[in-house]
């Protein structure tokens, strides 16, 4: 038997990454009167009365669903529901550690998006808000879609909005550096659930020169897509009017977002792009270029998924305090309103002083992050109101 | 606006019964990359070749759902999923505290049987066991016995089996008190699911002489009843062969086992049935009488469900050391056997010493009780094996 590595040993030793903590006091029987028979009778029927009063009398207010079919976990595929489990917990402790959310992992045995979206409907009145995470694209579109028609509490993709709000901060922050706009030239490299979701809040947010590619090539308007959803982005993207593959996509680009494959970005593509190119090779475990390589190669700005190089774009930067901000507000969605306030918040923790090519974004472990997010978030609910 | 009475206050204080505790460290960027990615890959990788490996690598070993559709809270009737949560929060709360098991409480927005079975079993592979909970019967019925044939974990369905377990294990030990056995004739009155589950552990356990009864009077062979499991029960019940209602089941009966209405045995009665009468009147919070009557009228035994009188027969006796030996054991099903075990269990807890009609079963809060449950219940499941 081969040794076991120490995150097997660790998690062995934890046997879970989450457990239940009693917030009543229900060792007497005066106590237990209260808060279990006879007495919890009486919030049951307050919130018979009025539905509203879940969100005071039970964790309702403070409680998200992580929720996966382990079609996509990390990097891994479909390694299915109960090996998406640690992934999931994994997020629960997060939520917990950030931004005090009490996160109940959820996997399904299901994959087919219609299942999938009625169960996690059917169990909504449990909680204050819906984690959807690592389903594989197009389901995970249209469970997302479903899900915002069917419930009126939030409901938050990760992999796609949570990538797109940490990108979008990073991404701002990187184009002070370099001096450019949102007129800089976008090419984003991966065209699944992450790439829709960053083109469209890049759009959200103003940036009109977009390029979405795939490992078939440039998204054009003049192809069928293979989701609607492609097919709006494909009308909207492509100004140049690019075909091909990264090697005729890359160049005069200012930016490169890779959430595609390692290795793909050459050195000796990147001397094609801008001056003062930005590269975020988001990538996971290994990048799409090396910081090293896509530096020596003239590249201005690096960042990576990583958290042992700088500029880690990492989601933790976003979920926990957006989901703080939404159970704040009581929103009833998340909107990309929301998202936009979520990736100024993180981008304006680093300071003008602050601010160079290596510190771009803040550390996705700094507490300052999700309580920036959260105020933001529950404001830009608020406002719109 | 009227006072609030203290358990919407506590309620509102506590803002929920229980939260979400974080086991794993996640605050260093090491701590991150094993708990989370990159490292949680390989727990990840290792519960898709060998899914048993759950049971190790999450928390799957302890957790438990506790499931209700709202219709059956109490005895405030079909409420609706949202309401019946402060009641499966309070359970979630008893799991933790008398048994260490992490209960997530699920309200699922439906009251077909055959979907709520549906949803529970795509849901099984994120918990260790099934905890059924306030559904109306004869639904309840037929969702524990879907879900019985669809998931691999047990599956208890708490208003039948634990107020079963609970009622035998005071039943055992009132029986001594009155040097009586199990050729004891015992009513029970109630007909619905803890009448139902009462009646088949009391035959398990090896009574005889057992009659049912529900608000339209005995029921009887000759007669059509509402389900099947009523049918079954029609044939080995009432071998006096008594027709009609309360006032001539009760004549002669050692035993009257109420789950029914508040009030209904009348003092009158009392003396009509045989000497040394038992009386468990356990309708909650109104018991079918009250003990001071029902001593005054002659009984020897009295239990009620309540914790202000003496012989409280409390399913918290029951559920969280059941679940607790499950767990340990990893069954696969609670069977007849393990609650038998569970009922022996509580009721050699009081010695033959302490043993009198005031003191017929441990209290609800002691926790020797759980320990004990739960070491009988695994014992029963791995000597079947």
């Amino acid at each position: 038997m081969s040794e076991k590595s120490l995150a097997i040993q660790k998690h062995e030793q934890w046997r879970g990454k989450f457990e239940i903590k009693v917030r009543a006091d229900i060792l007497s029987p005066e106590d237990l009167a209260i808060a279990y028979t006879p007495g919890v009778a009486e919030p049951c029927l307050e919130i018979q009365r009025d539905v509203s009063r879940s969100f005071d009398l039970t964790r309702r207010w403070n409680t998200v669903a992580v929720v996966t079919d382990g079609t996509a976990v990390l990097g891994l595929g479909d390694i299915g529901p109960e090996a998406g489990m640690p992934v999931m917990e994994g997020k629960a402790a997060l939520f917990k550690a950030f931004a005090d959310v009490d996160a109940i992992p959820l996997c399904i045995r299901s994959k087919d998006a219609k299942e999938i979206a009625h169960t996690v409907a059917l169990l909504a009145g449990s909680f204050g808000g819906i984690n959807l995470e690592d389903i594989a694209a197009p389901r995970c579109f249209e469970v997302e879609a479903m899900l915002k028609e069917m419930c009126d509490i939030p409901i938050f993709h990760d992999d796609q909005h949570g990538t797109a709000v940490v990108t979008l901060a990073g991404l701002t922050n990187a184009l002070k550096v370099v001096g450019k706009g949102k007129d800089a030239r976008v090419l984003i490299s991966g065209a699944g659930a992450a790439g829709c979701a960053i083109a469209e809040l890049l759009f959200a947010d103003g940036f009109a020169n977009i390029t979405l590619m795939n490992s078939r090539g440039v998204i054009r308007s003049d192809e069928e897509q293979t989701s609607e959803r492609l097919n709006k982005l494909a009308k909207i993207t492509n100004k140049q009017n690019i075909s091909g593959g990264l090697d005729a996509a890359i160049m005069g680009m200012d930016v490169f977002i890779g959430v595609s494959a390692a290795g793909i970005l050459k050195p000796e593509m990147v001397p094609k792009m801008a001056k003062n190119a930005i590269v975020f090779a988001c990538a996971n475990p290994i990048p799409e270029i090396m910081p090293d390589l896509a530096k020596a190669a003239g590249a201005t700005v690096v960042a990576t998924g990583r958290s042992d190089f700088a500029n880690q774009i990492n989601n933790v930067a976003a979920f926990p305090g957006i989901f703080r901000g939404a159970l704040d507000a009581r929103a009833k969605d998340i909107t990309q309103e929301m998202n936009l306030a979520a990736a100024y918040a993180i981008a304006s923790l680093v300071t003008p002083e602050e601010l160079n090519a290596e510190y771009i974004i803040p550390s996705a472990l700094d507490m300052r992050v999700p309580r920036a997010v959260a105020a933001a978030v529950r404001d830009a609910w608020e406002n719109k109101k």
